[in-house]
């Protein structure tokens, strides 16, 4: 199913965009003579150096390749033999990631249903029962995705009293940052508000949906941590051997701003045509649209004429609930068109 | 330790070397519109195909991330619980890989000494005393790597003895091919010739070390395994989001035989390299330059002299043998600079 | 905590009775001489035709230490690298085993919420939009445990109808035994009518709370899947060496239906328990006692008056419901001066 | 294959031995009225005590079910996700528990030849290059068997020098004490002598093949260790439910040195089987027998004539070694029979 010579536009996931120029121009820029593998680069010193500029100076960055990994990894760091991660039903770790959690960490997800797919301390408190309790994996994390994986994002001070809660009983808190940019976007306020600011302990920073190509950060806030991302990045097949390509597009977004431009713009195309929706009969918002991302419950009818034009998939089918996504590269004029095809399909 | 400000080129790692211009060429080219996530897209529809034109019509093949990622992809179709690999002691996959093989796999690897990081059927055979003895981890899976971690390559009559001996006994075969190229450039055949053709079960295709920037291909050529992978692909960590980039890599290397080309001028310059030693008092060879590496021993100080001036390790400190590697984009200048080094470095 | 100093009687668990008499004279007499360790001993041939007589010729029993081993040993056999089990929430492999199926076997388990701890057919079917997805764990096993962990039990029919649904959609059903002795004495029929005629793979046959010091037998059902017993029993660490003394506790159990008087009486004593509950004030049943354990919501200053002449415990404490439960060595006298202290502490 | 109606005696292994009355006795004992299941219990609460006059007030003790799940909770205390263990390649946890380690731990295990089964500091210390480097798992934990499996005892000194050397590079030494008792009474010194003394961080005390039925201890002399077992040993499949007769066989061996008078009597009886020994032709001792094991290379066809009247094994067909045992219960009077076939087999 080839998007560009059958459709005019994917709204499924911001995984169908492309790389942003700067991205490739970074990539290309990096791709000369020869540089030791493994990091130890120059690109890669830059990128960690950017790191700490962000996140502060005790923050480490570790460049992996994909989403799953970077939770994989963070994850691995916290986790002993008979621990359990609490997290909500929808999180990325649970639902989409083919077990890896169970299989690759060995470790029980505790997921509790939520709303809005949102985790708050209350969630935790009624499951720490298990603390102490020789017959039960023990919570040693709580995992949270920023923005969540229904759209949503937590403020601050959520953030900071799901940190509280998780440290008040000796766990730690794990931020699933795909789309931590989008976030920081949506909440205009810098990526440190949003980790080092509010007692994050270890989280993963999203290049790929922001407009790389492959490249996700490790980042490592506790300082105890850090030294055993290097062995359990390699294990857990996350180690890039040419890594100054990795590197070199973690720091092109971390550059000027980039990953702001690319999220802001996502976000405002998703505002855009969240707008467009307003009053057209049968169609409503299952959940606010605080990212770039939004879940919309339309007629059944609707959703098959659509998808006739537009790659997209059902969230959940029997509330005929979809998921829209617009990424870096979504134009206004994409919007417009597919707004109108909306409300042909629902007869607006 | 930046190379390009330091030292004039690298002779430790092939993965030191950059990305092939063609390569990255067909990257750029491949980032146009949206394309579906996780493979069907059209660049990973062509990688396949040509998989299948180059290996045969039941190859199967999927792009990965790493060289690790593709062992453990690859041998992880073929284990079960309580099953156990053999291959040489020298097997990347028992050295080289922080232990994913016991970690994600749970698997025993019975490493068997060898003189040259070649498996022969006796070593094979040796071991099968396991079998059926249930306080054992039974062997199921040889595995060995063309080009061997010492430089020297498996004839196709080899790998087929190998593949007998091991089919005989209900085992299968892996081959972990990083360097399959230069084997197929060294030994002046098809990479059917090394795999399709002498019973390989399944094997990986390097794509990295011959001047891709991130991408190997786990290629299975016995059809009742290929189902599993896309399982075990993401399970492991090793699922692209934005895949046609990798997928495009792939294909670029698969096109009109870049493969070859590139890993045909690496073997060039290791021999020519090789050539160059011939006559150096306190200079030999530990094994035969089969491929793009070549293991030497060399006085202690003629080491230390060169290491001040290029990037390169010890394999054996004790035994004074270090491993000095070509790439597709060494040039003849600079193995004769190397050369003019070593020289003076050995007071020849 | 010494039971016997303090306390005239625990129902806090059928764990708490000590060994039947039968069950301590076969272990003597196999004290006699020397045997093969690891099985192959005569008292293990004969409990081997045993479950052949007791299940059918195609029945394959393995002795192993203790339930949760049971559970992982035969799970085990059943389950791939990528795979998911359905089973309720309240499930003993859920909730009570530390997270030993998610560290030892790396699955995941889907649990689903059921009102009296019996799945039926549409929890499976409305989990199986898995089936095919290849981000999620493939669910291939169903998992029950038959006297459930809420005291209710599973007719055969119910037990045909979850094996029917399983095998419909490629997947096996397992049966966590632990009291299925109970069951087939609760719905007196044989053991053979709850799994060989219903279609059960892969079940245990719990010794340990039927009266045993410490044995339960894993049985498979499915020909196809005994090889490997043996290989995952020791690997697991559910091999006993001097086997012959875990084979004679279920010999024992399994002669003469000592299985099913010990298991009759059991339930005979929870049945007097509920019936002399009947009518208290503030005393209810929270589900049917359908073997040897009552489930009963009653006061909390009721339950606390109890807990310090008796041994038992909160299931829910938020709900005020406690579980008792009897054994096979439980008498009438302790049951009925059990119930004239709930009467007096209910003010009855 | 039934010993007793076709072999006067086993010599194969102290498997086949069965259980000491004394033990017995302490079973039958402990079946009295109910107790709290999986510790709690006073027989528990007994052999804790003991294990602390035997091993000093530091050491915990925890009851299991099987030497190899003794080994592996052991292990499992000092294992983070990327570690190793140095042992002797003949090590029991390398060779005889179906690759428990790789699967349950992920654990690599390096494994170092040796002459006798006995490790030595230069056997570690020439294997820590990989301490720091990180694609390679990291050695964290030295493990040895007293006695070792090759019939050697190492002598106070040598596991303090163990001991030393292990924790020099921040390394743990456990102990596969499986045969613990053989060893103390060899070297005619306490068992704390062996253990805490020494520098011992966790270890396995051996009931099984000291004349319980099924009983292991491990034994945490780390104090910063002893928390975890509780959780470690029930996820690891190795909690009795009915503990207490567990707790009561290894309490009957600590009782009034049982444990050291089954041990030396097994020992006598292997002295008095390699003093009859002396001066056959073709028979010779392949390891100082400092246990209950004798490990003896005799002609081919002496072996053939043996073992169609005594169980024993093989340990090495090739070199026409066998090992044979004794144990608490061989009689002087099996051994001169045994003696006087096996002079009659090599025709002396």
């Amino acid at each position: 199913m080839l998007i560009d010579s059958i459709y005019p536009k994917s709204f499924a996931s911001d995984n169908h965009a492309g790389v942003h120029p700067d991205v490739l121009d970074a990539m290309t820029a990096a791709n000369h003579g020869d540089a030791p593998a493994y990091g130890g680069d120059r690109w890669t010193a830059g990128f960690e150096r950017q790191i700490k500029e962000v996140f502060g100076g005790e923050a480490e960055g570790f460049a992996v390749l994909n989403g799953t990994g970077a939770n994989i990894v963070g994850l691995s760091l916290m986790l002993g033999r008979y621990d359990a991660v609490i997290c909500p039903e929808s999180a990325h770790i649970a639902t989409h990631e083919t077990g890896a959690a169970e299989r690759l960490l060995g470790v029980k997800l505790i997921t509790v249903p939520t709303e809005d797919g949102k985790l708050r301390p209350h969630h935790i408190t009624s499951r720490l029962g298990a603390l102490g309790t020789t017959y039960e994996p023990q919570p040693r994390v709580v995992s949270v995705s920023q923005v969540a994986e229904l759209g949503t994002c937590y403020s601050p001070d959520e953030l900071a009293a799901l940190a509280q809660t998780a440290h008040d009983s000796g766990m730690r808190l794990h931020l699933d940052g795909a789309r931590l940019a989008n976030a920081a976007a949506y909440l205009d306020c810098d990526l440190r508000t949003l980790t080092t600011d509010v007692g994050v302990d270890v989280f993963s920073f999203g290049g790929t949906k922001n407009g790389a190509l492959a490249a996700e950060a490790v980042v490592v806030l506790d300082p105890s941590l850090a030294h055993a991302v290097p062995f359990l990045r390699q294990q857990s097949l996350q180690l890039a051997s040419k890594m100054r390509f990795v590197s070199a597009q973690l720091s092109a977004l971390l550059t000027d701003g980039l990953w702001r431009r690319n999220a802001a713009h996502a976000n405002a195309m998703t505002a855009r045509l969240v707008a467009g929706l307003e009053g057209l009969p049968g169609v409503s918002l299952a959940h606010p649209a605080q990212g770039n991302a939004a879940f919309v419950v339309l007629p059944k009818n609707a959703t098959a004429a659509l998808q006739s034009r537009y790659l997209f998939h059902y969230w959940d089918e029997d509330a005929g609930m979809v998921r829209w996504m617009t990424a870096f590269d979504t134009t206004p004029e994409q919007v417009d068109d597919f707004l109108d095809d909306i409300r042909k399909a629902v007869g607006a």
